[in-house]
């Protein structure tokens, strides 16, 4: 009607197309790798209910008053204790909590980011990340995702072509969709490389927690020295998704810019819910919860990796994750994911083609993401080998 | 340090001084005018209590699993009946689920401007959604308030002389800070103008509920023919704040690209909150609550009036409202409220200087404004005599 009006940074800006996904395969019938929902049985409802109701009894005044920006206290005190055992968060650093780690995202891409600045991010990468920047009329340079993160040689070519690049965007650990982990030796080379050109880091760390197999690799933001890391960290994966808490451990100057931006925008995160968990957190080991998550996320990996194995044709090559959510499967350049998506709805079984998660969305792409954290080991044997019947009669 | 990073919208951008109030005066003993928080004894904590339980029991998964943008089904529907009885809301209009208030503005603004684009405001208006604007790099354009709101005269010269100006802001019930409800032939005359230019209107209407005295005005939005009004509405002061629940009520296709930005802000709503809502509305009747809200505050500000009457100097000038929750008072032009300010906290009594809540925030004014939603009668007949004290002595 009248869209002229609306602002440049909107005009072209689309929702996610996984979003889109979610609604078409609401059938119960349909078997959904789509989604990267956690397994909401892991959910800690009962202890939560308990909690909720002692919180509303005895500290109702705070839980329902306004609150401040930066976040609960006694929060904040918590999450600091976690990040200054993983040695995040130097003397100049300093932590504020968020409406999720999508805020944290977002907030930060608005300090920095005057259109047309350039960001640096992963090809393919987190499409909620990457239509946080568009909606800033950031440019996105993407840089090709290896088996062990970003190509440095890339994104040192981008730094030396462009004066406006202001930030590299990255989830260094079990990447968003790949499930790539970035190695030690890269992600020193980024830090330096952010140092050397002035620009910063945002470190996306939703599912460092979800480690099933092999060794941790120090955080991007521990070995951070001068403040280039802004760290965003989130408690969806490990607690629940629906409480919308994040937080960002970040240098207090810039900090101090986020909590501004966050204060017009939603003045502060619900504060029932912060103080909710901060019970939830001194009253339960979370530590413990995490094992459980890690183990069932593990053995489904496994599971799903295993009847892949046996029930996908052999020119299909994916990731081998130690960790997180997601598997990220690659087929020969000649397929399109979106065409396989849509013969596989057919038969009941979804996943999100890769397009979905590359800087440019239109370009055919041969690569989609699996996850398997929320579906049966009956549903992922069937699922994977209804797909892999798919794959295969495509391929005839 | 390297702040020369920071995007050029955040650069200039300060806290809220309210918020920075708030810090100074949070010893026990001063006597706090200076805040906008709803009365605590009127927050539902019980009822709340035994449904947060409930919920979390019964429906756990859904209040902590990843929710859709626009906001919980059922809390929608009550939301859309609640617009229905107030007339708010046509066929070509949807309503979304905010995280707050403040984030419909905040969005709004995202979706509709452009940097250097012109945004009309109530001057003084509520800082939270000025400085929205301002992190988007816009042109405010301040209109005087006058005692039946704003000038309209002054909105059609803008209008007539500056071609980027898409949008006007305004509170036109009880305003924050002033008090004021805009007559209905200004409002109708607000709204010919929209169409006239082909520009929009936001409403923010966080205190319509709050009426204690006179009759109830029509919204801009129930007179909107053709969609040019997204209103705004919030559970903040009628149910509580600290849940941040809000919400937009706007032409599908606005509302569209407002959905699409929250999905990149907050992904959605805090859904447990929102089922808490949800629950709580359905099993009581919130026109009771606010029965007692509005009766609770009608005597506050009654009260507070009454002691101005009799403790505060001649020529002290001030507003009488009808609902919400603030007075604003003015003293000759020769007086600045910033200084008065000071040496009131030395009394220990607070309140926020009215340049606070102005386009220019650097130019002196002799206004201030005072809140009575959550002070004791007792405390509120000790501050304002101490404040027409302080009052009497700066005149000597």
């Amino acid at each position: 009607m009248m869209d002229n009006l609306f602002a440049d940074r909107v005009k072209g800006l689309k929702g996610s197309a996984i979003r889109e996904i979610f609604k078409l395969i609401q059938q119960p019938d349909v078997i959904s790798f789509a989604g990267g929902l956690p397994a909401p049985e892991m959910f800690p409802a009962k202890e939560l209910a308990e909690i909720a109701q002692e919180v509303l009894l005895n500290n109702g005044t705070t839980a329902l008053q306004y609150s401040v920006t930066e976040g609960y206290g006694p929060l904040k005190e918590i999450v600091k204790q976690r990040m200054d055992k993983a040695g995040i968060g130097k003397k100049e650093d300093d932590i504020a909590i968020m409406s999720g780690g999508q805020q944290g995202i977002d907030l930060t891409a608005k300090v920095f980011l005057n259109e047309g600045d350039g960001i640096i991010c992963e090809n393919p990468s987190f499409i909620g990340a990457l239509n946080a920047f568009r909606a800033y009329n950031a440019k996105l340079f993407p840089v090709t995702l290896e088996n062990d993160g970003m190509c440095i040689e890339q994104v040192e070519n981008i730094l030396k072509a462009n004066n406006h690049v202001k930030l590299i965007y990255t989830i260094p650990t079990f990447q968003n969709p790949a499930g790539i982990t970035m190695s030690l030796e890269k992600r020193q080379k980024l830090l330096e490389m952010a140092s050397k050109h002035n620009i910063y880091i945002i470190e996306d760390n939703p599912y460092g927690d979800l480690r099933f197999k092999g060794q941790d690799v120090p955080t991007i933001k521990s070995m951070d020295q001068d403040g280039r890391v802004i760290y965003v960290g989130s408690f969806s994966k490990i607690l629940s998704p629906g409480l919308r808490l994040g937080w960002i451990v970040a240098r207090s100057d810039i900090l101090q810019k986020v909590i501004i931006v966050k204060q017009v925008n939603d003045v502060h995160t619900n504060i029932f819910a912060q103080v909710l968990a901060t019970q939830y957190l001194l009253k339960y080991c979370i530590d413990e919860h995490i094992k459980k998550i890690r183990a069932l996320y593990g053995k489904k990996c496994g599971f799903m990796l295993e009847c892949m194995d046996k029930y996908f044709p052999d020119y299909c090559e994916y990731t081998r994750p130690e960790g997180g959510l997601f598997i990220w499967c690659t087929l020969p350049d000649r397929y399109d994911s979106v065409e396989i998506m849509k013969q596989s709805v057919q038969h009941k079984v979804a996943f999100v083609p890769g397009n979905t998660f590359m800087a440019d969305m239109e370009k055919p792409c041969s690569s989609f993401r699996l996850n398997y954290s929320t579906m049966t080991e009956e549903k992922i044997e069937q699922g994977i080998k209804t797909l892999g019947e798919v794959l295969k009669s495509i391929d005839n």
